[in-house]
This record gives structure tokens, C-alpha cells and sequence, in this order.
């Protein structure tokens, strides 16, 4: 089971006031790369895992889905969600990714935004999409990037050649511990070989990975941007269900 | 076109010292995985791209292989693996691997071992190995992991939490100097993205894909490969040619 941390009230709060939250995703600087990866949404059924305060599915519903599910375990976030949409093409549901039991063929898009580095078991995950896809159906997801994830203390050093990241435990999967918004939060630390034959047990071939940094325009507008090229802070995947 | 180091006096004495020059397959730790994604040669066509001493073709001649070229760069090197064998299954050829054109379906197995980060350009080489490859032909590698071969500067740190690996550059792909057996040894850093959609670009299949740490039997028998565990230092790859 997954931590209920979007569920703590300092948290949500925190997390409340990031840009993303804000403004939405115009305001997630990886949001231009995750879209492309997507393709047209028109007329598609579309499952949004970890759909957190809705702005992705009103967008799908926006394109011309023809239904969009919000799956998120936050009570808060759901409550939030459903306020902010009268569209009845969109549903959300309460549910825990690591327990849930999605029905087959029923979607051609799922997509699931730094989500699944708080799952625990991503092979049980992997094989719920792909039942939930039909046949040559598109999984598009971000995680936060396995070098980001895996250290007992994450954070850049300074030496003689600039700022570097501080990696160890990269080889030593489970729960990592991070004060992010609020003390204790839980996520799940796996390489990204563990997610790429996750996505292969499940007959989902990768058809686009994308370890995501700034681009030169967004380090242009944003300086301080730079520091994130030194190593990835998201990984982006695109995976077709084998037909 | 690849940088020819092995036949510089300096690296060549002193690569030709290290244990798996020395002592051949069984003394390269990651080994049995890379043995274990080839499958069976018994009746196989094989090439080997970086042949360096011939120790694999030998190996896979004694596994059955009814034919093994083996490809390298280096004089000294192919000098010292035509010396160490009789068998007439076995061929070589001076080639660089940056230039290298193949013929079309002569092969069902394709090999290289620590070789592919001192190629610059990847897509080509991919393209040539699925071209050489029959349909359903496997292609296995490894490689220095790109966490490995990124840093301005690559070398572990010590702090309060024990040893972390200096990284840095991550994304920013392309040479890196470093004194390895010899001063001005050059690499060829890239993502493990670049190296996945080269791949997908070629039509092979990823099947396996090992970010390779020691085992813990391993570690037990040599304590001093426990650091290895902070980031991997081989990446090991298994692909299949697209039917």
C-alpha cells in the first residue's frame, strides 16, 4: 500500500502552492516533452493514475477525449478535483495504484504523471495498464529519475568543477525517506532497469525514453534551471501495448 | 572515428596486466550475466565487436559457434588474439567500429564487451549490427554505465554517510578525458536514453536490460567491490532484431 502523504495537511498545503498546482501544466517544465510523447487525444478514452487536482484530465477532455478516468488515493486532492469540472466525461475514482484492479481493454491512453516512484510494486502496476489497454494503446508516464531517487541524502555538492550530485545507493531498490514539503514522506527508489523490464513483463514495448533536463531556451528564461542538466531530475516513458 | 589508446605503449602494457587480459572471461565480474543473456551458441555465426585478446571468440568457438569473427582496432591487440588461436572457425579484422560496414544477415549473435563507449556515433553502429544480424538474431553488450562515464571529474566522495559518486554532466553527451592506464584516455559519454532509442532506431528490441553491481556472494569474497553498489559501474544490454 501506498503512502496517503497528499492527505497530510502540511503537505497538501505545500504542495498546494507549487507552480504546477497553480497554474497547471503549462507551469511543469516537462510538460512540452510528455504531451509530443502522448499524440493526438481525440476521440480516445484515457486513464490518468495519480490524477492529483485534475488539470490533465480537464486537458484530455479539453482535446476531445471522449472519456477521461482520475484514479489519485488523496481524499483532498479528489475533493479538489471534482470541484473544479462539471464535464461528465470525466470520473475520478479513489484508489491505492498498489492494490488497484483495472478493467481490461478499457482505455487507449494511460498516463501517469510522478506518480509511480510512490508505488511499491511497479511489475503488479505494469500488468494492470497493460490489461487496462487495448491492443497498440499508448502508456505515457514521468517518474522522478532513479539518480534522483537513490541517494540517502539527495542534494548537489560544490567542489573545483561546480556543483555535482551526491549518488550512492543507486543499486539498493525500496523506500527512500525525504523531507519534501513536510518531514517523512516515502517514495520508492528503483532503477530505471527495474522500470524498463516492469514495462516489458507486461507486453509494453518502450517506444520513447526521455531522462528530461532544461532546455537551453527554459535555462535561458530560468538560470538557475542549469544546475538540473548535471544530472536528469525526470525520466519520461512512452510504451505501446503489444499488439 | 575512435581514438586507437589500446595500441599506445603505456595503455596496452598496462590493460594487458589487468586480470580479465590476464586470466580471460572468468576474471571479469560481470561475466556470468552476460554469458547467461547470450543463450546457447552451439551452431551460431558470431561476431565480436572490440575482440581485443580473442577471449571470447575462443569461448564461443568452444561453445560450438560454427563461425566467429572477431573485429577490433587495435594492431597489438589482434596481433596477440591471432597468435592464441589455431581454430580456423575463428577470423579477425582490423576495423574501427566508427566506419565499419557489415555485411547484410551473416550473423545470428552479436557481441561487444566495454567497447561501445569509445564509439562516437552509436546510431550508425546499431544500424550496422541489426543489418548483420538474421531476423530474430540477439545482439548482447555491455558497456561503462553512463552514471559512470558522465563526470567531469570521476571519482567517489566521502561525507557523514559514507561513499557518494561524484556526478555531474549527465546530460551534456559527448567526449571525456580521463587517465585511465594512461593519460588522455577518450570516451564517448551518453544517456541510457541514447543508447535505448539507438536501438529502437535500429529495430532491436530491448529484452534485457542490467545495470550491473556485484552480487552480494561477490562482495563477500572481495569486500573492496561493496563501494560498487553506490552506482553502477557496467551497463548490460540484450536485444533481439525485429522479425
Amino acid at each position: 500500500m501506498a503512502q496517503n502523504i497528499y492527505d497530510d495537511e502540511a503537505f497538501f498545503s505545500g504542495y498546494s502552492a507549487l507552480p504546477r498546482s497553480v497554474t497547471g501544466l503549462d507551469a511543469a517544465p516537462e510538460w512540452p516533452t510528455l504531451r509530443a510523447m502522448l499524440g493526438p487525444l481525440h476521440g480516445r478514452r484515457v486513464i490518468d493514475l495519480g490524477s492529483g487536482f485534475g488539470w490533465f484530465c480537464r486537458w484530455a477532455a479539453g482535446e476531445g477525449a471522449t472519456a477521461v478516468h482520475g484514479v489519485d488515493l488523496s481524499d483532498r486532492m479528489l475533493a479538489r478535483a471534482r470541484t473544479a469540472t462539471s464535464d461528465d466525461r470525466i470520473t475520478y475514482e479513489r484508489a491505492d495504484l498498489d492494490e488497484i484492479e483495472l478493467a481490461p481493454a478499457a482505455y487507449d491512453v494511460a498516463f501517469s504523471s510522478l506518480t509511480l516512484h510512490y508505488v511499491a510494486d511497479v511489475e503488479r502496476l505494469a500488468a494492470q495498464v497493460a490489461r487496462c489497454l487495448v491492443e497498440g494503446g499508448t502508456f505515457v508516464f514521468s517518474i522522478e529519475h532513479p539518480i534522483f531517487t537513490a541517494p540517502s541524502s539527495p542534494r548537489f555538492v560544490a567542489d573545483e568543477y561546480g556543483a555535482a550530485w551526491r549518488l550512492d545507493r543507486y543499486l539498493d531498490q525500496g523506500p527512500r525517506t525525504t523531507d519534501w514539503l513536510a518531514p517523512g514522506v516515502i517514495k520508492q527508489h528503483r532503477t530505471i532497469a527495474a522500470y524498463i523490464m516492469a514495462l516489458r513483463h507486461a507486453d509494453l514495448d518502450v517506444t520513447e525514453l526521455v531522462e528530461w533536463g532544461p532546455s537551453p531556451d527554459q535555462i535561458a528564461e530560468h538560470p538557475d534551471w542549469a544546475v538540473e542538466t548535471e544530472r536528469p531530475p525526470f525520466l519520461l516513458v512512452a510504451a505501446r501495448r503489444r499488439v
